[in-house]
């Protein structure tokens, strides 16, 4: 099959962090975006971003758009589209709430036309919402799920693959019921685990010091877990059973480690062998677990080669080392750096390909740069 | 009380990760340092390292050192504290096992001379281990409790402190249970819950597609499951009681969520808008947590502006940023990347301190970087 052209007109409903984003993709290829937002001020703002033109009322756009593009909290999809398909405002329509089942459900109750409705959720976001966090690469490398319904036509499917590719992301297609059990998995189930282990923290019985003693661990544990709550409920409860099953499925892991820690399974002291055996059975588990996440762009994760460089931590030594690095033509394709405040030298990690670190190394090594691999 | 010099003389036995970076940071002050492990070529590994003389006993020291650094396993501890004290290797000892009240039990079983012994534990650690993997930098910052027994002497805790100090660490005071309760809460417990959702993550029926729309909030909260499983039981079964405490409230909270979603509490399904209060509160609850976390280097979160400029994926081009940001006097604290492979641009995010930040954006401006703030 022909890969569909990119939609060259598109009509954005909610202009928030994803229906910005989305736009300013869009832009990017030349497409005609029209903007509405029910507060104009957030329409205002994203036109101003460059995202496209605003609409006073949806029903302003000038001619059926290719897709409609339904940015709006879950609960809110059903009721939007069948007013925009009644208004007859683009040839085919997609969402992108992050549960895929309720507002399927919902939009046939409210008798829209599913053949034009490609259900989608682009897995990408940022801590910060609203259009101001918007940006055209939100979606680079990132899954987009499409959720196609039985009934759903084979171009609408084709269209709105275009415009999710065109955004650069990586079209994932599957049905609503499979995405809500996937997305519990990797995304609701784990927001709930990650909120219920830092509630632990809150109480003021817990000290300072005791904070002190958190490491960056339980920084990157538990940050998942500031997301807007009033969001995530509906989120938790529009996609309910296969959330709760995931979660009383941890629940009983996390109960019986406490179990094994607290007494064995007769009420004694549990001996220790025994429960080693038990919890290090839970630990690999875990550790299986990890090691099936994709890397950084939602692919399989990259091989870089990690090249530690010690620099000083003065104006111009990371210039200097760069363009070490680029004297030789190695590309650099993520950087890290390490150093304390008031420390006199810190640690840049460079990562590059494979084959470009025997180079990089040699020449950094030549410029007396204090390399290790 | 005038600090303690750094102790000028310290013996490190196991020359680990934490053993051997802690002898890095002390070379620096030009310290003596011994080493001794039980596997030689850890031990000369750490030596060509830099980080000090090997002994082929540990009683083959010249004379006592000022600080015998026991840095192995935490089963393990007492019995090494007190072969060692029995030679009379140190004037004072000290440990770094990640549980305090198991040690310090086992010390006075082991009829240790506890007058000398200052339990420690620094709040450092990497994903990899073995002595090639320290770094003399390893504790910049960070924090390291020491939990002093009433009858620990004024001189040793002093002295003990001074080492902490010296390997750019911040020494926290406290005693055993505390400290057991403390990292229970901020590091145990967490690891547990983490590999517990990872775990739901490994069965083969989890197909590869499901963890394709896994964003990068998954593999922050479950990445400290990754730590080796044998060490890690060893850790928590050595803190047992304070761990399960810790599990069975965040077990409940978790359960009480999944009843929640599944049905109301006499079995029928539950009001969509009493889940929902019940299920916010908890996710406020984990909020009001994560707020209380510490930033970056184990105090409060540095406040840097982040300056934003889209760069192009070419050789060079990060070379010519940091030279611009050089040419103007501003030290970047901090960088990171954002592109996909294939695109042609990606966003670099440098960190530099405010009053820095209007300096560095007229400068990229004006040499024609597309700059946002």
């Amino acid at each position: 099959m022909t890969p569909a052209p990119v939609p060259g007109r598109v009509v954005v409903i909610g202009t928030g962090l994803i229906g910005t984003s989305a736009a300013l993709a869009l832009r990017r290829y030349g497409a005609g975006v029209w903007l509405w937002d029910r507060d104009p001020a957030a329409a205002a703002l994203a036109a101003d971003l460059g995202a496209g033109r605003v609409l006073a009322r949806p029903e302003d756009c000038p001619g059926p758009a290719d897709v409609a593009l339904i940015a709006v909290p879950p609960v809110e999809v059903a009721g939007v589209l069948a007013t925009l398909q009644r208004a007859g405002l683009a040839h085919c329509y997609t969402d992108v709430a992050s549960v895929k089942a309720l507002p399927l459900a919902r939009a046939r109750e409210a008798g829209c036309d599913i053949s034009r409705y490609v259900p989608g959720h682009p897995l990408a976001g940022r801590e910060r919402s609203g259009p101001a966090a918007a940006r055209a690469d939100l979606f680079l490398g990132r899954a987009w799920a499409l959720c196609p319904a039985p009934e759903t036509s084979g171009a609408a499917v084709a269209t709105v693959t275009a415009m999710v590719t065109a955004c650069g992301a990586e079209p994932v297609l599957t049905d609503a019921d499979s995405h809500d059990r996937w997305v519990a998995l990797v995304s609701h189930a784990p927001h709930v685990v990650a909120a219920a282990m830092a509630a632990q923290l809150a109480p003021k019985s817990v000290p300072p010091e005791a904070l002190s003693l958190a490491g960056p661990g339980l920084r990157d544990a538990t940050r998942i877990a500031v997301g807007d709550a009033g969001l995530w409920t509906q989120i938790l409860t529009g996609n309910a059973g296969p959330v709760a099953a995931v979660l009383a499925a941890v629940a009983g892991d996390i109960a019986e480690a406490a179990r094994i820690l607290e007494t064995g399974p007769d009420g004694s002291p549990a001996p220790e062998a025994e429960a080693s055996k038990e919890l290090t059975g839970l630990l690999e588990q875990g550790r299986a677990g990890v090691a099936r996440i994709p890397g950084k762009h939602g692919g399989p994760a990259r091989a870089f080669t990690a090249v530690q460089v010690v620099i000083s931590d003065r104006p111009g030594e990371l210039a200097r080392l760069f363009a070490a690095a680029a004297d030789v033509g190695v590309n650099v394709e993520d950087v890290g750096i390490e150093h304390s405040p008031g420390a006199p030298v810190g640690v840049a990690e460079l990562s590059v390909r494979p084959e470009s670190a025997e180079t990089l190394i040699n020449a950094l090594t030549a410029g007396g740069w204090p390399v290790r691999r």
